[in-house]
């Protein structure tokens, strides 16, 4: 399984992708769901993928191998980000047209999805949502965020936390909750995190991490998320409806 | 979408479901999901359902039509909630095989699942839950509990504060603050929520609620679980490591 998430705020973009791969419970590794584009000055591209790990490599290598021919349209020359998706889409396509007949005939799902945002000069920062099917759609003001993968468990907190002016310190927080909680309920997503940085209109990669099992931050915010949920657990009030009931378990003689 | 929990504690059971049903987007409908079937001092039973209601509905009128012709086994004579379980499940094949063709032939989703749960004189409490082919599992000491339906958003919180030896009043607001997350995130889950406690041994319905929007006691429990998380996450320490990033957006030329 896997967890993506990318958050598109006023004051810039967050990525983060776990790295756990399960194909089969024999076959659980680690493989990096992040792939950075970046030409300093001109553009910073991050892609983000889940499904099929065949398939969402090969798209994005197809996407890097074509960046090497200056004779065709490529990520390194397009003027948009929109562009940027369309040749993502058109690659995941291209492979699954490619490979997709070989692997239905063992049922294998050749579905992926990919997350992909980022800024190139002359244009706002900007980030989309490639479904399996090589279409996409944009983030907007009012859901200025994306996920992939095991989406839900870690859902819940950016609702509650996120939006369009949230700082970056915050959100990155936010994001680390997130899978805090994505990993406590789904063993199948798992650490390091690679988290991405990247202040609006920077144009170079301002910040990455590679978070493993010793990042101290991380253990810090998981201890204490969980103690702070546990407390006001605790002070929420007991139904009173309910003091009969507890009342009458007390005297009631058990089988 | 519905959403229904069960738990199986040493002080009782609770048993907690939505009563929002939509067959399309222009036909959204409050259906309970509850049935009980209770003779004091002798058997109290609980099932809840999730998926296509006709088959729900069918397998459990099937169920209880049965249960007036003593001629026949049936849930008001077996000896054990394992045999209930067993005539729920036979009762969802029965009904699936006589309905599931023309479903199909729509390409309509017949599936099903039922969480039973209760006890008879003579036996312990049992907790079990009906899949769509119409096996069963059962709950036992290391995870007390069951859901069907839109399970991923209200898992957290019960698997943070739940095990066997929780009061029933606490388990009572656990699955509150469970329904609460749930209906927040997937707006098909809905309220009014059906209730129901039962005490160890007690043999009779202890207590039921029927929680509407006007239930003050749920509306102080979300407002206060959402303020007191936003606190906790409030409080919790900023990545001292991106302090920089914060500084150096605070100084860079925008675009």
């Amino acid at each position: 399984m896997t967890y993506c998430v990318a958050l598109k705020l006023n004051a810039g973009l967050v990525f983060a992708s776990d790295s756990r791969t399960n194909a089969g419970v024999d076959q659980i590794a680690c493989f990096k769901k992040m792939r950075t584009f970046v030409n300093p000055d001109d553009r910073v591209i991050v892609i983000m993928s889940s499904g099929n790990l065949s398939i969402t490599q090969n798209a994005i290598n197809l996407l890097e191998q074509r960046g090497r021919h200056f004779d065709q349209r490529n990520i390194w020359d397009v003027d948009s980000m929109f562009e940027v998706a369309q040749l993502l889409g058109e690659a995941l396509r291209e492979v699954r047209q490619h490979d997709g007949v070989f692997l239905a005939q063992n049922n294998v799902d050749a579905s992926a999805n990919f997350i992909v945002g980022g800024q190139l000069r002359g244009e706002a920062m900007r980030l989309f949502l490639v479904y399996a099917e090589g279409n996409f759609i944009e983030a907007g003001e009012e859901t200025p965020y994306f996920q992939i993968g095991e989406t839900k468990y870690g859902k819940p907190i950016i609702d509650r936390v996120i939006n369009s002016d949230t700082p970056l310190s915050d959100a990155v927080k936010c994001v680390l909750v997130s899978f805090d909680s994505t990993m406590r309920s789904n063993l199948s997503v798992g650490l390091p995190i690679d988290l991405v940085c990247y202040n609006r209109s920077s144009l170079k990669l301002d910040f990455q991490r590679h978070i493993t099992q010793d990042d101290a931050y991380f253990s810090q915010i998981s201890r204490r998320w969980s103690e702070g949920l546990k407390g006001v657990f605790a002070s929420l009030p007991n139904p009173e409806w309910l003091r009969d009931i507890d009342m009458s378990h007390r005297f009631s003689a058990d089988s």
